[in-house]
C-alpha cells in the first residue's frame, strides 16, 4: 500500500520518516503516533469494500495498517481480532441503559486483546527483519506475542513478573517462547526489557514503546466501527456510542482512540464514540491525571488482583488521558471487589472474563450508577481477557460448590437445605 | 423445517417417533441416533446454499439439525462452532505428512468441543420447554452447558467430580449454574444426574444418553466437509482424508460419524474420511474392543491424566467403534508422556489444548511413526479443548522458566549458561 508515512510525536508534534526512528521520541520519549497517509488510502479503498470483506480476522483492515501483505493464511496469527460482540439487554436493563454490548476479546487465538498488538508486531518484524522479538509482559502481552511468534516460527523472548498468573506462564512456556521470570513487577521487567533489546539487537515490542502495538489495537475500533454500521443499516442513526475500555498503561485505549481518529479522518466516521476509561482504584495513575486535567503521570504504587493492568508508571498515560479528554468521556476507577462482582455479573450473561477484562464493565456499572450515561446512549464494553487466564480471582467472585457424596440420599439432604 | 422424524436404535434398530422416547433405547439401552428426513432436506436446500451462508456459527447447518429456528442472536450461545482450522506443514514434514491440519475447537465460546453439543440440547430444551437442564460432567461439557444456559437465561444444574481441574469448576460456577460436586468419578456422577432428573423431572444432557447431544457435535463433521470443499475449490480432489479425534465416552467420535453420514446420505459427499479414534491407554475401553473385533465394551479402571476422556464406562462405546471400522478407520492409544508431548508441539505451532485434546495428535505422531498413513494422505487432527482448563498438566509439558533479578548483570550471567 505504501500508505505508512512516518511518525509523530504525541508530546512535541516533531515528525520522523519511517527509517528514522523505531520506538519512542529521540527528543522527549513521547509515544509515537503512526501517520497514514489518508488520501492515498481513500484513492484504493472505501468503506464498502472493508464492511463487505470476507477475511474473518483483523488483517481485513490491510489497508489501513502500517504493514504490507502479511501472509501466514490458515494459522493463528492470521486469525486474531474479528471477536464477536455479545447483546446483553438482561445485564444492562437493571442500569437504565437498553443498548448493552459486550465485544468479547477473549475469543483471540491466545485468548485476550493483546493479540491485535502482537499480530501486528510480528507482521513488522518479519518485514524489517528482526531475527527475535522481545517483550515485558504482565502475561496476556507475552502470550499473545509467544503465540503468534509460535504461529509463524518467529524466535521471541518474554520477560514477565515472576508474580503473574500460572495460567500466562503456562501459556509462555508452551508456545516455545524463551522465558525469562524476573523478581520483581511489571516495571521492573519493562526496564530490563529496553536494555536487553538495546544490547542483543532485539526488536521490542513493549507496550507504550513500540507505536506498532496500538496499531495492532487499533483494529478494535474498526471492528466497533463496522459492527454500529451493521447493526444500524440502512436506518438512521439516533443513538450515540460509549465505550467502556479497562485501562493500565494506557495502550489499549490510545490505540482505540486511533483507530476511531484514523476512521474519522478518512471520512467513513461522522462522530467518535465518547471513551471512557476504566482503572483499578490501585493502579489509577492515568485517571488521577485526567481528574487532575493534567497530562502529568504521576506513578504510583500498584496494588490490585487485576494483575493485566497493574501498573506503576503507565507507559503510554498522555494519550490514554487525550483518549477519553478529546472525546467527551471520562475516567472512572473501580475497587477490587466491584471487579468480583463485575465477573460474577458477565458469567451470568455467559462471557468469562479476567479482571482486568471484567473491569470496563465494572465501571460501567459505576458510570450508569452515578447517572453518567443518557438513557438512549448505547453502551459498548470490551472484554479484554478470558477468565480461564486467572482461575484464582475467578473463584473470589463466586461461592466454592458443595462437595456430596455420589448418591440420590446425599443429594436430597443437600437440596433441602 | 419439520426434518426430523424420529430415532433409530443403534442396537436393535427399532425406530420412535419424535415424542415417544427421549433419551437411551428403552428396549436395550442403546444410544438412539436421529433419523432426519433426507429427501425434504434436499428439496429446501442444497450444498451451495450452506457453502455461501453469512452465518458464522454451527447454526448456518440449522437445515441439517433437529431443531427449529433457534434465535439469541448476537450471544455467545449463538455463536458456537466455526472454529478455524490451522495449517501446519511444519509439524506434519517431521512424520512425512504434507498436508496436516488442526481444527482448534478451543475458539468456542466456552475454549472447547462441548459447546457445540451443549448449543443444540439448550436449543431443544427450549422447544420442549425444559425447565432446567441438568448434565454430569468432568468439567468441559458442564462449561459448555453452563455457559450456552447462561447466555440465554436457561437454568442449569452440573454434577462433576470434585478432582476435575480448577479451572474448569470456576468456569462452572461463574457461568452461574447450580454446581455439585460429587466425592467420586465421573461414572457416579453420571449414574447420579440420571437418577436426579427422573426424580426431578429436569431434562438430562448426559453425553451418550440424550441424542441431541451427537447432533450437536455432528457439525464438526459438516465444518470438515465445508473447509475440505473450500480449500479444494475448482480442483480436482486427488486426496483422501484421516480425521483424527481424542475419544473417551465415545459420543464426539460417533457424532462426527453421523454427520459425515448425513452428508453422504443427501448426496453432498463423495466419500466419507477414515476416522481414527485415539484413546489414552489407561482408559481405551473403546480401543480394546475395536481390537477385539467385539461391540462389547467392558469397563476399565480409567486412569490418565487426560481428565475429559478418563472414563470407565464410555457411553457411547458402540457407536464409537462403528465410526473407526465403518470408515476403514482404526484405534490408536497413547501413553499420558505422548500427550504431554503433544501439548508441547501444538503449541510450538501457536495453538495451546489441554491433554485430552491434545491426543489426538499424540495418535497421528504414533500413526505416522508406525506407517499407517500415506503420505498423500491430507491429515485433520481435531483439538478439542483450551490448554487454559488445565495449567497444571501444560506445566508437566515444559521446563519452568527461570527466575533472575530484573537487571542486565543477572541477565547476561543467565544466558551465559
Amino acid at each position: 500500500m505504501g500508505s505508512f508515512i512516518g511518525y509523530r510525536c504525541s508530546i512535541c508534534q516533531h515528525e520522523y520518516l519511517p527509517g528514522k526512528v523505531q520506538y519512542n521520541c529521540p527528543h522527549d520519549g513521547g509515544n509515537l503516533d503512526v501517520i497514514l497517509d489518508y488520501p492515498t488510502i481513500q484513492k484504493y479503498v472505501g468503506p464498502h469494500q472493508i464492511l463487505e470483506s470476507k477475511e474473518p480476522s483483523l488483517w481485513r483492515y490491510l489497508p489501513i495498517l502500517p504493514v504490507s501483505e502479511v501472509g501466514y493464511y490458515d494459522t493463528p496469527f492470521h486469525r486474531a481480532g474479528y471477536t464477536p460482540v455479545f447483546s446483553t439487554p438482561g445485564l444492562g436493563k437493571e442500569y437504565g441503559i437498553a443498548d448493552l454490548w459486550i465485544k468479547d476479546e477473549s475469543r483471540n487465538p491466545t485468548a485476550s486483546f493483546k493479540d491485535r498488538a502482537s499480530a501486528v508486531v510480528v507482521a513488522r518484524a518479519r518485514e524489517i527483519k528482526a531475527d527475535v522479538v522481545v517483550t515485558a509482559s504482565t502475561g496476556n502481552a507475552g502470550a499473545a506475542l509467544a503465540g503468534m511468534a509460535a504461529a509463524i516460527g518467529q524466535k521471541a523472548v518474554i520477560f514477565a513478573p515472576r508474580t503473574a498468573p500460572p495460567a500466562k506462564i503456562a501459556q509462555l512456556l508452551v508456545f516455545g517462547a524463551q522465558v525469562i521470570l524476573v523478581d520483581g513487577n511489571y516495571d521492573s521487567a519493562f526496564d530490563l526489557t529496553i536494555q536487553a533489546s538495546q544490547e542483543f539487537g532485539w526488536y521490542c515490542r513493549n507496550t507504550g514503546y513500540n507505536p506498532f502495538t496500538a496499531e495492532g489495537k487499533k483494529t478494535a475500533a474498526f471492528e466497533i466501527w463496522e459492527w454500529w454500521e451493521t447493526i444500524h443499516q440502512g436506518t438512521v442513526k439516533p443513538k450515540k456510542l460509549a465505550v467502556f475500555v479497562s485501562v493500565g498503561d494506557g495502550n489499549i485505549i490510545s490505540g482505540i482512540h486511533k483507530g476511531f481518529k484514523d476512521l474519522y479522518a478518512l471520512g467513513w466516521l461522522d462522530r467518535i464514540p465518547r471513551i471512557i476509561g476504566v482503572q483499578a482504584e490501585g493502579s489509577a495513575a492515568i485517571a488521577n491525571a485526567f481528574r487532575q486535567g493534567t497530562e502529568e503521570i504521576i506513578p504510583v504504587s500498584a496494588n490490585t488482583l487485576a494483575d493485566s493492568i497493574s501498573v506503576d508508571l503507565p507507559r503510554d498515560g498522555v494519550r490514554a488521558v487525550r483518549a477519553a479528554r478529546e472525546t467527551n468521556g471520562t475516567y472512572i476507577t473501580v475497587k477490587d471487589n466491584e471487579i468480583l462482582g463485575a465477573i460474577a455479573a458477565l458469567g451470568k450473561a455467559g462471557i468469562f472474563a479476567e479482571p482486568a477484562g471484567a473491569t470496563s464493565y465494572a465501571g460501567f456499572v459505576k458510570a450508569a450508577q452515578a447517572g453518567l450515561l443518557n438513557s438512549d446512549e448505547a453502551v459498548l464494553v470490551l472484554n479484554t481477557g478470558s477468565g480461564l487466564k486467572d482461575v484464582k480471582a475467578a473463584m473470589q467472585a463466586v461461592h466454592e460448590a458443595p462437595i456430596i457424596e455420589p448418591n440420590m440420599r446425599a443429594l436430597k439432604q443437600y437440596m433441602k437445605k
